[in-house]
């Protein structure tokens, strides 16, 4: 019968989280010596799963299975945000390592053909899911030329430094037969846990629009320039974000969220009324007409701002991208293992969250499971999931993709 | 009979604008080769009009007058801020030189010992008003060690350059008898030309109070993190600053200013909840009153923030000056010869701006006249004012020191 060994899960969990241990948490940036440590670990551990691991020109492990037939790929990643928790990505990753250690010590399952895969820089230090990108052939030569980290440091320099500069950049091999892809992952908010659940089943990512929003007045003297005649830049901003903030909260839908991440004025002196300042916000939400209704505000908001004066404001569309949806088969395997292993304990949900499952439900059939995050928090070294939740994960997860392997024979 | 000679006034003004010309201003930062080039040609003027100059240690021109009795000091400063106005600083230098010139001119005037300053450094590239504090002994030479510009280059660094590194710093003479100060300037603000008025009779400066307002929240993932858990510090501020721009606008009085003029949020990345978010405002008002009205609703606005929720919000004073008075038998002077010279159109208003008067009237008596700023624009390139303007200002201001001059024997 096919089962899981928690114990030996929750080992290589704080196994790996030894590898740039800090606090509670982890610290290994992409790339990294930490980074390729852990990369190294994990590759030992797929040798002695059964799998033929092989990191590639980008810093990609694709742990390959030795049968054939229809394959999966199951995976997530291994760096981290800096100084960022311990499950983020690796929890995924040792999924799919426990995953083909069940699948060998069962027989009905011995023969399925999963691969393993933990993609590289999942975390964006050199662009946005660059391994996975990579993989289904979405990164051009030149891209990786042109990639830089924000301090500045080429990806080419830090390739070249963790020994990856020669190796080849493995893809998809169009001639396999390739099911779809599956990830685990921590929720990184709270809609699990404030609901009391323990399983979530990813329906599609939220669509992200991100603006850019310029107010330009007249930079003047802060002590000599009456009230009365400013036109302050930064005040005309301020307001419009209040307006925002208040008419975002009046229109928004259950699950959408708004965030102000930045906000510069120029020359930025306390004696200087600032002649520009920009924002940044985005807005997500996984209902398609909720986005707009969002843009439509945005708009008008921003032409008001501007009509009113004294300041003029402009408004730049950064990026949009659509909600996505998970394949459906690959859902209703996960629904059906949820109820179970943890019946009454699961739903669907959409990710707030981008991840590699989204790259790759461009190329091949994707799905996701979330287990809960304490307090919703991540991308923080206090993150963490009961070990419970996570054993559960792993056993939905495990039975999942036994239904769809046994689907697709 | 005392008079000035228009044309010669306006000649030097507009040959010294040539010096470090950009647009229609000027470009002389302090100790550069412009303001160096400057300095020498206000001494080469000086020498013509009989004056005994010398640019001491600190880049201070002092212009000595050889007559001997009650001694007055006039002036103001020639370096600018970057790409500037021709007329911030310059106009009291050159009022200063006319005026020595039409004392000559005047027998009744001729024997008065009227010296001609141009403080270094009023801009405060290096310090504020480095140049007037140093007259009057208020800098030591731990301090000329430690100034850095803007850009961290060491004040000696910049002296030697000048090949000032090596002359003495001139110190106000306690054995002489000093009567006083008179500075003129451009007003920097449009409060004159609103009120239709040609000269304005400083009775003293504003107090500056600057704040440093941080907030603490919990930094997060901007997809993940419900709106309702959110700890926004950014958001927190921007809520605050609504608040305290509608109640300043509420309690302000006639000549209140308060201005943002910097706001920085961590890690300010668009993805991210910001954790921490700073903010600097400054407020100004003549009145004393006025400012500790601003002190309470700024308390109390943050502590209601703070005890809102749900970020932390702290107060902290970078810096508070209390407003100050100018010389009252100055101003009486003063306002005598604009009855005289330009009756009606002149009033008597504070100082929004800082100058050396300030500093200066903290060890002699000290007065200003002002005279308007087209559009009240300083600070810039495009600052100017009227030509007619100059000149009565000048005509007023040499009166003025006539008149204290005599009374003063």
């Amino acid at each position: 019968m096919l089962q899981i060994q928690p114990a030996r899960l929750m080992t290589d969990l704080r196994e790996l989280a030894q590898i740039g241990h800090y606090k509670t948490g982890v610290h290994r940036p992409t790339y990294s010596a930490q980074d390729m440590a852990a990369r190294q670990w994990v590759c030992d551990r797929m040798t002695e799963a059964g799998l033929q691991p092989a990191i590639d020109g980008i810093g990609n492990i694709f742990g390959r299975n030795p049968h054939s037939g229809p394959r999966l790929i199951v995976g997530s990643h291994v760096e981290t945000q800096p100084y960022a928790g311990w499950l983020d990505g690796a929890m995924g990753v040792i999924y799919g390592l426990e995953l083909v250690r069940a699948f060998a010590e069962s027989p009905a399952c011995a023969d399925f053909a999963v691969d393993v895969a933990a993609w590289a820089d999942e975390e964006g230090y050199f662009g946005a899911f660059l391994g996975s990108r990579s993989f289904f052939g979405e990164v051009t030569e030149e891209m990786l030329d042109a990639a830089r980290d924000g301090g500045g440091k080429p990806l080419r320099a830090a390739l070249a430094e963790a020994g990856l500069a020669s190796r080849p950049r493995l893809q998809i091999d169009p001639r396999e037969d390739y099911v779809g892809y599956l990830e685990a992952h921590v929720e990184q908010g709270d809609y699990l846990e404030q609901s009391e659940l323990q399983i979530g089943i990813v329906t599609g990512s939220v669509g992200i629009h991100l603006f850019k929003i310029k107010a330009t007045g007249q930079q003047n003297h802060a002590g000599t320039t009456r009230m009365a005649v400013r036109k302050d830049a930064g005040v005309a901003m301020m307001r419009l974000w209040h307006a925002i903030d208040q008419k975002f909260a009046a229109v928004a839908g259950p699950r959408s969220v708004w965030t102000v991440g930045r906000i510069t004025m120029t020359p930025g002196s306390p004696s200087v009324i600032p002649g520009d300042a920009e924002m940044l916000l985005q807005f997500r939400d996984p209902d398609p007409a909720q986005l707009t209704l969002f843009d439509g505000a945005l708009t008008d908001l921003v032409a008001k701002a501007d009509a009113d004066g004294p300041c003029s404001v402009t408004l730049e569309i950064v990026a949009k991208t659509r909600p996505d949806t998970m394949d459906a088969r690959f859902q209703d395997a996960l629904e059906r293992a949820a109820d179970e292993m943890a019946p009454g304990r699961h739903m669907r949900m959409p990710s707030a969250a981008g991840h590699d499952a989204q790259v790759i439900a461009r190329h091949i059939p994707a799905a996701m499971l979330f287990v809960p995050s304490i307090g919703g928090i991540s991308h923080h070294y206090t993150e963490d999931t009961k070990e419970e939740d996570i054993v559960a994960g792993c056993q939905v997860f495990v039975k999942a993709v036994e239904y769809i392997m046994r689907d697709s024979s």
